[in-house]
């Protein structure tokens, strides 16, 4: 998501520690301990930082990380995580080509991918967040039985990750084609509620390493 | 599909032995042969034939076997053929259970499932034609690189079989989640007219064993 350039975002995010991770030495490897959780779930891509938010609220046994590469939608999704009370919550400015400066390997069980940038144009399919390439970064940083969640409401995005998934030694442990057509307890990102009001088709899959 | 008791369809099948193959020991291993093709693709529920039948008139190279378990759309499928000339297609009155006694090891190079039942009851889904079970039949007698290709409009048939097929380690070569939003060439079954028309998207996946 593009947004108007805030001058003050960065030193807002430099002026909430208690939220907002800026040291990667201090942070790697450690994330456990920091956040006091048995168990870590990121995001990539987070937004404003609904999605994060009401997972953290929900699940407390859990320690979640927001990454947004984009220092004014971060300062946004920052504003309201420094609005709650939630102590298992933190948010990295930082970019998806850099999670190994970032996490240890086997240190995150769930990566989130909520309606990731579909890029559309084939020579741009590599930053895809599903590319191949980015798929073995996320190897690395999972714990064993850790698993990739996806949603999009991105026809291409999502078939191109299906097929990636698959060719890519990843399982599909449940797949959904119309997420929203049952109800379920997963929260809703700020895009997911306007795409879902369209009538459009929620597509959902969840991935372990083979 | 259900259709009202022809109590000639059983003779009338019999009568056409240039379509239907009655006899499973002179056609078993020897189906290239028979039709004179270096390919060979079944189509497994062929409902009243349309579609297999205009794969048969655009795929001169290869040769065409129309499965069908109902005897009295089996008569409707064979009528059908029986008005054309084209000469690399047959029909077997014949059940998804039965396909080792039809087929030999690697005789088949493609399977296709149209439109299948998708037995919705959770105690029949053994029933349905990507079950693990039939995955099984599918892979002895497809070749090393043979292929399933599935097309289906009920989302959960379709999610239940990415998911089989991913966890019985068939590949994804391809997937879509809207596959008459393009155009193909792929024929469209009697079923699939309809649902188009009614603007439900049509699912289909093409994969591999691993």
């Amino acid at each position: 998501m593009r947004m108007r350039n805030k001058p003050w975002a960065l030193d807002y995010l430099k002026s909430l520690p208690q939220w907002v991770i800026m040291n990667q030495t201090e942070s790697k490897g450690y994330w456990r301990q920091l956040l006091k959780k048995p168990k870590i779930a990121i995001e990539i891509g987070t937004g404003k930082g609904d999605y994060i938010l009401s997972k953290a609220s929900n699940e407390s046994e859990c320690g979640f990380i927001a990454i947004e590469k984009d220092k004014n939608v971060a300062a946004i999704a920052a504003k309201k995580f420094a609005a709650t009370n939630v102590d298992n919550l933190r948010l990295i400015l930082g970019d998806a080509n850099d999670l190994l400066l970032w996490f240890d390997k086997g240190e995150v069980d769930e990566i989130y991918l909520n309606f990731s940038d579909p890029w559309p144009k084939r020579r741009y399919h590599k930053r895809r967040l599903t590319h191949e390439s980015f798929l073995d970064q996320y190897e690395q940083i999972l714990t064993k039985n850790g698993k990739i969640i996806m949603k999009t409401d991105n026809k291409d995005l999502f078939e191109f990750s299906l097929v990636s998934f698959s060719q890519n030694d990843w399982m599909f442990e449940t797949v959904s084609v119309d997420f929203r057509a049952q109800e379920n307890d997963d929260p809703y990102t700020e895009y997911e509620r306007k795409f879902v009001a369209l009538g459009h088709p929620i597509y959902q899959v969840i991935v372990k390493k083979r």
